[in-house]
């Protein structure tokens, strides 16, 4: 059994890991910097850890293909997998406490206009105080509960909102800290009494501009969007639209329809809307990076043994 | 009993609930813009609610000053009250939320960079993934465990650091959040092991330049520090030295030893310094002001019972 690892940035220990579970499950491994460059020998390997697309478009001999993202969106075409039978593992599960930070960071940076004051003191320039929103007692309002949604939901609970609510498909979640989990269904009933809306969507055909023009305008004035998940769950013209007219508090996006981000969008212009680069969850952060080989060599010791492994893509969900 | 308010920013309902207690105080309220301009039969107040410092200095007849702020070192002088039984109570408890929020927010925007990305994009710039940390299994001192160290501790617990050590005068706090509370005496001693040190310390003679250049150098390379406290706190030139020379991961003050921060100030320039110009803590909040209004009618009222009140100020400790 061969294995290319493509993954970037591993250190030493993760390379230990990854070393000693593939020997227990009687596997070689190599390390490969592209797709273009497999050593000889593992030209044809049975399992990718990494960006692996194009091989698993064209190796039909690939049976597993591993990689270190949440989003899975970009290997969901028909014809993005050469061997119709290759398994597909994903990395969520390892993003949630790096995208829950970053959440609970633009959330405040908003709410407390800390991207007004930073902008004047980096031209030198001591700011007035200005009109501050918080956390506390605002309604948080979380779409899309899976690692990410969760994971930000305990942080954001410890601000003592006054209600934190779930929003997923099926209405069902294990994580207790949400006051109450309605479906998608219910979202344009949940609207209406959100401060502060958590977008953290896989990219689905379900998930495509679930927040609408309609949608948005149900909010309430002054209210906050951040989007985490997918750029293709807002309608983004409806977005810069809402903003410009000084309806919405704030948006802070991370994830964009195009990225990276036109350098002619209306985006980059619009009043109110923080924009970071896809920079929520990153494999610097030690921790996501620990998370995603464990996660990588836990299901390789299941995958050698014939075990169920715990991280397969549903590849008719999507997710 | 005549009572002059001459807090700003109040609604409806804080007028409301001061009227209430002063009537059952048997007191009158009047609402003044400033201390130049007090109402006809209100020109030698027993209280001021507000900023009143100059009618403490020059006027013998108040018998109570209860300030909106919770540092009261603008009132240590020896010729602060021209009646020395002047009772003097702060607003320290009502600040708490709000500055717990600034410090999470700009300790995350430093150590996951999204100030780097937030000029970059403000400048129309997609910019490149850079190393980001995480409070995830960061060690964390609270230097002061006030009402603000306390409620930031509360808050930081949910990140789930690796350590949370809280340090103050007396060595003992009643919050149970810390994993441990040092003394003063200990700060050299757990300096090495602080990723992130945040300062929420009263002015006070033993608080002036605590964080010497001697102990900024104790820090681990690559350690973020927060001042929320008060400037004197810190000497301002080692910590601009240390950062310009890489040392430290970052530094976020919102207090300085002179304020507003003059305009030749180096620190406007030192490199992985953000700026915020002393609005951690405001009473725009609506929390905030809430409190505020809250602490000084649960004082008024006991006041006008001849009951102890709640926030006296210690006078020798200086908060």
């Amino acid at each position: 059994m061969k294995i290319v690892v493509l993954t970037k940035g591993l250190k030493e220990r993760h390379r230990k890991l990854i070393c000693d579970t593939a020997k227990k499950a009687n596997a070689e491994v190599c390390y490969a910097e592209s797709e273009d460059a497999f050593p000889e020998g593992f030209e044809s390997p049975d399992i990718i850890y990494g960006f692996g697309v194009k091989t698993a478009k064209t190796d039909p001999a690939l049976k597993w293909l591993c990689v270190p993202s949440a989003g899975v969106d970009y290997l969901m075409g028909p014809d993005s997998f050469a061997n119709p039978e290759c398994i597909l593992t994903n990395s969520a599960g390892a993003y949630g406490v790096s995208i829950a930070e970053h959440i609970i960071a633009v959330s405040l940076m908003m709410m407390r206009r800390i991207t007004e004051f930073y902008l004047s003191s980096s031209n030198g320039e001591w700011d007035s105080p200005k009109a501050q929103k918080s956390l506390k007692n605002s309604r948080i309002t979380v779409l899309g509960t899976g690692d990410i949604g969760c994971t930000f939901a305990r942080r954001a609970k410890s601000f003592e909102p006054s209600s934190l609510i779930g929003i997923c498909r099926s209405g069902v979640c294990s994580e207790s800290v949400f006051d109450r989990i309605y479906k998608i269904e219910d979202l344009e009933k949940i609207l209406p009494s959100t401060d502060l809306l958590v977008m953290s969507l896989p990219a689905t055909s379900e998930t495509l501009n679930i927040l609408s023009r309609e949608r948005i305008g149900l909010l309430p004035e002054g209210a906050y969007i951040v989007n985490v998940g997918r750029g293709s769950a807002i309608d983004e013209d409806a977005l810069a639209d809402s903003l410009e007219s000084g309806r919405l508090g704030g948006a802070a996006l991370d994830v964009f329809k195009t990225e990276p981000l036109p350098s002619d969008s209306r985006l980059w212009h619009t009043k109110g809307l923080l924009i970071t680069p896809h920079v929520a969850g990153n494999l610097t952060v030690e921790y996501t990076m620990d998370k995603n080989v464990e996660m990588f060599c836990e299901d390789l010791a299941a995958y050698a043994q014939g075990l169920p492994m715990k991280h397969v893509v549903d590849r008719k969900r999507g997710y």
